[in-house]
């Protein structure tokens, strides 16, 4: 189960001295865990493919002791934040949600105990719309808070992914957001429909991309712009090798489409939180709808541990 | 392969002697073949599971044969027309589809000598929208135009399927059309995303389906409110045994809003030809969007394809 992912590894395996905090990004498929020091730079980081779909039988405690034990011996009073799904039902613990507006020091952490010590976990964040109808983030929190250090930074924050999320911030306060189904739907699509079975190959294709982000971002709703991926190519004014590409920019030009329709603020900054690949994908689909967008500075997860940690007061050693 | 489908059989299975046509309804999984009398009376209806995905080896003749030879040997001079995606790429013979605005004797048949005697293949309808992205309609065409079959039959035409069509009529033309992706874009969400993984059987919930339908009616997109059938679910406020009923209610009302978006004929009458679960369950989705709507006259195929085919001069015995 454990993957080899050392990246930065603590010299001779030793603890470093100033360690202040054992940080996890828990989430579905993976279990990434940040050794933190005490002016907040990550001394050290690893992965593992242990993410909640992939523990058997709630054995949460020993996939953490399987990445992280040796850290956690060398210093017995080495606090736990952790953020992602382990947090949700499915996870070791459920932290209920707290509703926006929410600023990093209204996370207030959800104390586990079972384990060899505590486990602080983040919260996730709920909106209701006007309808009434709840929509939740629970890991994008974190990196929203990691990414946005301080006002200078308000704006839309963009999280791509197969939810992707979208988040106004202001004031350093979470005031709205929203997830689209962008990726999964895709996914779904591709592999499950009619249109999947127009594709031959997957080649990234940047003019079929550009053509499907400027269709997409121009409609009025998207269950009748979808069938053009497969009308196009039916007609051979799409080729085949490009589908892919080409419904991809479709979804996303989409989802930013109604996604700022839905925010209302056509002066707001963007900024793209997300693994290298989608990040770039969102940034030039942006450019084809004449949006400009910044990338977040590497290590927002980690940053945003760091931050709701000491909201919460609990980096003694950092205060010390 | 042949299915058992008399519905109104020929008395002592001889041909009755006005018989005037062969009309065949051959789509993608289903093949119908309707014996049509001198006034257009459907005189015996067969259907088989001998839709174009279930031919082997290009073996159409046999199939037709396996259908209506009987009815074929009585009388030597019945002409066949067909419609749907017997006439597409995958089908028995191509035929190339026919601009819109288009009128029923706009459809000029396309003769395939490939067999006996000639089959008559109804082309079907292609549009560009402003974009010049094209779409198509194969087989939708003939229903409508037997389900319009005069001026005060004007207005929008709803075809309820996998590929929803919603078609405007103005004066016995087929003047704008679009297809809406949406029983393939539930099956695919169902069957193969998270949102699936909350459905706890698939009750008939009428309450779900029609928060579904006011909600996916009330957005500015889908992506974004396809998230709701999770997050509902999730806080106890949409029974797990509902949420089918309530993403097939938020995908027709999201379909039924980017319609009219795109017509924009407020008052434009809607007429839906389907079967009847689906004509029953877009007609009271319309309800929920306080929108009147009013159902097809049953056997709209059979009466389009002879409606097709006195438009290209094919009913010899009919004008006699």
């Amino acid at each position: 189960m454990m993957g080899s992912g050392f990246i930065r590894p603590a010299a001779g395996g030793r603890m470093p001295p100033e360690a202040a905090l054992l940080g996890l990004d828990w989430g579905t498929t993976t279990l990434r865990g940040y050794l933190i020091g005490d002016k907040g730079t990550v001394l050290a980081e690893r992965s593992a493919k242990a993410g909640i779909l992939h523990i058997q039988g709630g054995a949460f405690a020993e996939a953490l002791r399987e990445l992280a034990g040796d850290w956690l011996t060398a210093n017995a009073s080495l606090p736990i934040v952790a953020s992602g799904m382990i947090g949700s039902r499915q996870g070791w613990a459920e932290a209920p949600y707290v509703d926006i507006p929410a600023t990093a020091g209204d996370l207030t952490l959800y104390r586990h105990d079972d384990f060899d010590r505590p486990v602080h976990i983040v919260p996730g964040l709920a909106r209701r719309d006007a309808d009434g109808v709840p929509d939740v983030m629970r890991g994008e929190e974190t990196q929203i808070f990691g990414a946005h250090q301080n006002a200078t930074q308000d704006g839309l924050f963009v999280l791509p992914g197969s939810h992707s999320k979208w988040a106004v911030l202001a004031d350093g306060r979470v005031t709205w957001f929203a997830t689209f189904m962008t990726g999964e739907l895709f996914a779904a699509l591709r592999d499950h429909t009619i249109l999947g079975r127009m594709i031959t190959g997957d080649r990234d294709d940047a003019a079929a991309f550009a053509r499907g982000v400027k269709y997409g971002y121009g409609a009025t709703g998207i269950l009748q712009r979808l069938f053009s991926a497969r009308t196009l190519a039916l007609f051979g004014e799409l080729p085949e090798t490009g589908v892919a590409a080409y419904l991809s920019g479709l979804l996303i030009g989409a989802e930013i489409a109604e996604a700022r329709a839905l925010v209302q603020d056509a002066d707001a900054m963007i900024t793209i939180i997300g693994d290298p690949e989608l990040e770039r994908r969102y940034f030039t689909a942006m450019a084809h709808c004449d949006l400009a967008a910044g990338k977040a500075r590497k290590g927002a997860a980690a940053r945003g541990l760091w931050r709701i940690a000491g909201a919460n007061g609990l980096l003694g050693i950092s205060a010390a």
